[in-house]
């Protein structure tokens, strides 16, 4: 019993000394990692041993002591590189994707299929993927080990079970994406989740080297349609049900246009891909980028559609805000490729339709360009297994 | 040192016991408490005597052991009564209210007035509620001491600084009520809130013998406008800065009727009390009662105002459910007054328009018809402090 509670305690100091190291937000030295855990620094010393031996924290070349600092020269500490990874895989309305990304947070390989799947068949569309996902492992580098997978897809998941309920855009309904993956996947564990969510904990956790990020905000997700997410201290709220952050679907105008959702008027309706396309007389597989550079040259139609895009965003997110106190929104997919464009105008209107803006102005920010943010959530989501019981991984 | 940390761990742990007595939904052994908080039964025993010798804990009747539990007989614990109370007050646009509140949760006196104080003067409205409060408090139980107060009101309120902010429908703007208090309050320190936040609190923190409630719910508060607070695991969500839960002012139809706030279309404009009897065809002092009997006899313009306020309240909380994935919707104030009335409609609308509807069904309650919930909150909240630091009291 003693000893069994030991090695318990052994690996939860294992997993709190790999947690701190992979939060901190510059490379902490073994008595920063002492004094952010209370464990005693010879403790600390040995857990990072371990765990540099094991491959999953890196030493930083030896920074030479100042003169403020003399004795040993502290080794700051980080995510190893190269050595564990997980497969993110990602199927969105418009496109697969699959991404190798490490422990650091750095893309190691990957692969993006532009593809219209919206009535796509369920089993045909995973065996894309899985094609894609092949590809990508295959380029695993030497010395490096897949340790898990995530997938993220565009609709309400029952994470628990690993499925998917229904995604309206896709006209997917309760489909179960492991039987497709299993060739692919071996023994792999896949993670589930919504594309939104996991694109706003990759936002919250940006790779080293990143801009530093919010800890609490709102994250829309505009693709064909849009999902969004909530996120407070650095984790996602999923709700009682992990279906949380819904916010494409949040009404705008109760006699506005019908969405597939069933309803009407949705945010959706007005800010999606195709909604915009096709308020500035696009068709619906023009890029966005060529949306934004007509808006950008003066296209009354293109100008029309940022306007109506950013009346509905400010509408629909006055009423997240209000209801969150969390006056910061942060816009990803499309709506970060026209986000320069919509900015002032859904700042304008939530600086009159939330009830507290007079005190914190609300802020819009911009994400960045990156087609598939929901796989590299995928493979964080996958690696927050390893980071959580590192013992596992270092064969204890 | 070693005394002083001996000192405080008891304090915590004081505290530590009260808090779990407290809690429980039925009142709890002494080996009950063990269980819960991991002490040993004999530091369990040693702290629940000094907290019963204190008067903060009350031993329910000796319960004989059954064949079951042999050996000295379990003794039920639950809050003392009558022996600590915290002075709740409200200040809705409609009333004044002041409640003395104890430990258990029971009203040992209360004062409502009811007067129309929409554009009053802060420092007159301050004065007639301390009037109010010297009557309540001057009816305090021999052998119970007032150990706090708390304030509910109607608005966006800074409660680290203890101020209101704003409060739209009152008319006023950056008040600080402990000044025109102070001869009443003594040195009792004054908590202050907004009063959907303190009336969602009593609501999830029922006394004892009422109806347990959901943990997690989405509380209305109606007056004259719409208030709102999110409870999450029985605590009310407060946000950034404390401006959380602000529904009210979610918007339903962005062409909808100007508010107070500045905004259009907000739901109090369309379920707030004055909207609804102003759409009923009635005056703005007519009781919620007298419309909910005319909506039941079916007057063509009641029973309007009922579809209309159903209809936003459901497209405003379809939006608040869809983003926090919290289906449990609890109508107080007013719109519990006409709740029955009601219920089918927005449940109705909320099945249509939450994305997750099909896999659970969000459902609206009807809170007590009780005029100032936030009065009995206010004074909870006082009693926590207690609560968090028993040893206080105790004169440690």
């Amino acid at each position: 019993m003693a000893n069994l509670r030991q090695a318990s305690l052994r690996h939860a100091n294992l997993a709190l000394v790999a947690r701190t190291v992979l939060a901190a937000e510059t490379p902490p030295s073994r008595a920063d990692v002492a004094v952010a855990t209370s464990l005693t620094r010879s403790t600390v010393s040995r857990l990072v041993d371990e765990l540099v031996a094991g491959g999953i924290l890196d030493e930083v070349e030896s920074v030479v002591g100042g003169p403020g600092r003399p004795g040993r020269p502290a080794t700051p500490l980080r995510a190893s590189t190269g050595r564990f990874a997980a497969l993110g895989l990602q199927i969105g309305v418009g496109h697969l994707a699959a991404r190798l990304v490490d422990l650091s947070g750095a893309v190691l390989a990957e692969r993006l299929v532009i593809a219209d799947l919206a009535g796509s068949r369920p089993g045909a569309t995973l065996r894309r993927l899985a094609t894609v996902a092949t590809r990508v492992l295959d380029a695993t580098p030497d010395g490096c080990r897949v340790v898990g997978a995530g997938l993220a897809l565009p609709g309400i998941v029952d994470a628990e079970a690993g499925r998917l309920l229904s995604a309206p855009n896709l006209g997917w309904d309760d489909v179960d994406p492991r039987r497709a993956l299993e060739a692919v996947l071996g023994d792999l564990t896949l993670r589930v989740g919504n594309e939104a969510d996991l694109a706003a904990h990759a936002y919250a956790h940006p790779a080293p080297g990143r801009d530093s990020t919010p800890q609490d905000f709102v994250y829309l997700s505009g693709e064909v349609g849009i999902g969004g997410a909530v996120v407070v201290d650095g984790e996602v709220m999923t709700g009682r049900h992990g279906w949380a952050g819904e916010i494409g679907h949040v009404c705008v105008d109760p006699d506005g246009p019908a969405c597939r959702c069933g309803s009407t008027g949705c945010l959706e309706q007005y800010a999606g891909r195709l909604a915009m396309l096709d308020a500035a007389g696009l068709g619906a597989s023009t890029p966005p980028a060529e949306l934004a550079a007509r808006a950008r040259g003066g296209d009354g139609p293109a100008l029309w559609a940022m306007r109506s895009a950013a009346r509905a965003l400010g509408i629909a997110l006055a009423g997240v805000v209000n209801v969150l106190d969390i006056p910061t929104v942060v816009l990803g997919g499309h709506l970060a490729q026209v986000g320069d464009l919509l900015t002032p105008g859904v700042e304008e209107i939530l600086g009159r339709r939330v009830l507290s803006a007079r005190w914190v102005s609300p802020t819009v920010a911009v994400a960045s360009d990156d087609p598939a943010p929901g796989a590299t959530g995928a493979a964080l989501l996958a690696l927050d297994g390893l980071v959580r019981d590192p013992a596992g991984l270092l064969g204890h």
